[in-house]
């Protein structure tokens, strides 16, 4: 209870388990005479160079929820990370550091190495360093939590927020989409991707290119409608967005493609699935046209495939999105990509 | 699982319960045209000042371990960003701003509300912006945890570190101590102090004074031990402190001289209570005899009792601490503050 010591107390995993592997990782957040790392009440950082400002972001996963009990630790130590530096590349800043609550029911040690191997090579590829943490104890019914808060840094009023779609924009969005709602709808979890890729340098590109970023976390139609109702709010202006089906369709994952190849789902099935498979770690961006070849070129020396949705104008109408098929023809409502997978029939398993 | 939607979806409750509030906060963190609070992937921070470094730092706190789940939501409120402030204050760091991240079993409108008025007190009163965070859903049966990662600010190069206590220093600690496990021996959980003070004014001060500090999150015996095994680390010097127990006795809780004076506990088992009781947001801190004087004229100012300890030497001996009574007579081992409450006798109810 309040007063009595955790049985693991504050900083003592984090040392051990941590201490030692990301002493040595460095990285600019610690890169001065006048930094400390893990191991004081706080740590103490570089100073953050002139003319840059601070981006400051907080994710917390929990057992059962965000990942299997039973999934590898390594990429759960990764995805961690990741997902607090997806949120740093839709602002289009680089990582700086970040700190890691754990609320653990009991320190299992070859449990903990591997996560901390997952963690700290992303952390590693990434530049950004582990600065501090907490572990504490639950209960041994209770499911694990783990909490990240992570500090980028971008050029002063470089950042990429969601309120700066323009009308002309194109919309845009990288890599593939569906495969993970997909392989949970087909209990594959294990086809999973596991250890997402955080579109970093996709996004410090964008801070050239484009209006507005925001990440896939909860699936491309949410998304959408994130972007277009804080650009409402900024601009005053009734945006709307004009969406092309086909184009989804030609972002389809590896998972997906092989259903509609088996006719296990017809195209316009899988393209919703797609459009609501969330925990995606892909961007969807806002850009003027005229930038459309130097985004496709950027995406391309980073092996990034990026495809154009389509573009935002100025209202009529109370709805956000409106899809079309190939020939311009209007998707009707009911059979438009929706806000979740509860819209779907529930497919048999293959 | 994985890939559904959490009930509570985020930055949802965030924002309803929060952003209104916290928006009208301002403070330095968000203090300029090209800053931005919470609402987007990320916030984006006020440029830090030249001249100044960061301070991060995180705490995690569960029900049922680190408050009671009948407390008043709003002392909760206040103490999940206390307990992270008083880590800055160890620091001698201003604050900036923090991220929260809660896993919560259900939303409760009521207790959200409490919770956050508590929070933003503590917040305003101290400068420290909201800047993001995370709201997850736990199941019904498992305890709801709340995640604080705190920025702040000190002067390039002034930050108090745990490891800079030189030969010859004095020890000191603010306030008054014992009193949160004395209220939980005697069964009296509703008279701990439920909105504790972070000690950051006198943090500040003691840059100017004072050679290291930490706070008595886990009890003054084991900060102590903190304070010289890390700065035996650092210079090499076989540290140790000579400490009085009269000293301590001078500055036990009301609680726990209420229960000197009903003859309940001796003066030195109730100092035996105060060495060992954590969670109590006093700084622990070394300086040089020559700045006595101007700690207590500071402290004074401030209206915060300080006391003097005692001193730190070098050697011989592995022990680190060394407790005598008035007359200057060691104190014998197992009769001296140890690290833990089970040293004592469990004492009948009051």
């Amino acid at each position: 209870m309040p007063m009595s010591r955790p049985p693991l107390s504050e900083f003592d995993l984090i040392e051990r388990f941590f201490g030692a592997r990301f002493a040595q990782q460095g990285g600019r957040a610690l890169a001065h005479a006048e930094s400390l790392g893990i191991g004081d009440d706080a740590a103490i950082l570089a100073p953050i160079p002139v003319g840059e400002q601070l981006v400051v972001s907080a994710d917390m996963l929990v057992e059962g929820r965000h990942y299997f009990p039973e999934c590898d630790p390594q990429s759960l130590g990764h995805k961690v990370l990741a997902v607090n530096l997806s949120d740093l590349a839709a602002m289009g800043a680089r990582p700086l550091g970040f700190t890691l609550s754990m609320g653990l029911r009991a320190p299992r040690e070859a449990w903990l190495t591997s996560f901390s191997e997952g963690l700290y090579e992303l952390a590693s590829d990434t530049g950004c360093a582990l600065l501090g943490g907490d572990t504490v104890a639950v209960p041994s019914e209770a499911p694990e939590v783990f909490s990240v808060s992570v500090l980028g840094t971008v050029p002063l009023g470089r950042a990429l927020r969601r309120d700066g779609v323009c009308p002309g924009d194109q919309i845009w969005v990288s890599g593939h989409l569906g495969d993970g709602l997909e392989a949970v709808r087909r209990r594959l979890a294990h086809l999973r991707l596991d250890r997402p890729t955080p579109r970093l340098a996709l996004g410090e590109a964008l801070r050239e290119w484009a209006h507005a970023a925001i990440d896939v976390s909860d699936g491309l139609t949410a998304e959408l409608r994130h972007l277009l109702t804080a650009s409402r709010r900024r601009s005053g202006q009734p945006l709307v967005a004009h969406l092309s089906l086909d184009a989804l369709e030609a972002c389809l994952g590896p998972l997906l493609k092989e259903a509609v190849a088996g006719k296990r789902l017809s195209p316009r099935e899988a393209a919703r699935v797609a459009a609501v498979s969330g925990d995606e770690y892909e961007l969807l961006f806002a850009a003027p046209s005229e930038n459309g070849p130097h985004i496709e070129e950027r995406a391309k020396a980073l092996h990034l495939p990026v495809t154009c949705l389509g573009s935002v104008c100025v209202g009529p109408g109370e709805d956000l999105l409106h899809w079309h098929d190939s020939k311009g023809q209007p998707i009707p409502a009911h059979e438009a990509p929706g806000e979740s997978f509860d819209h779907f029939r529930t497919p048999t398993a293959p």
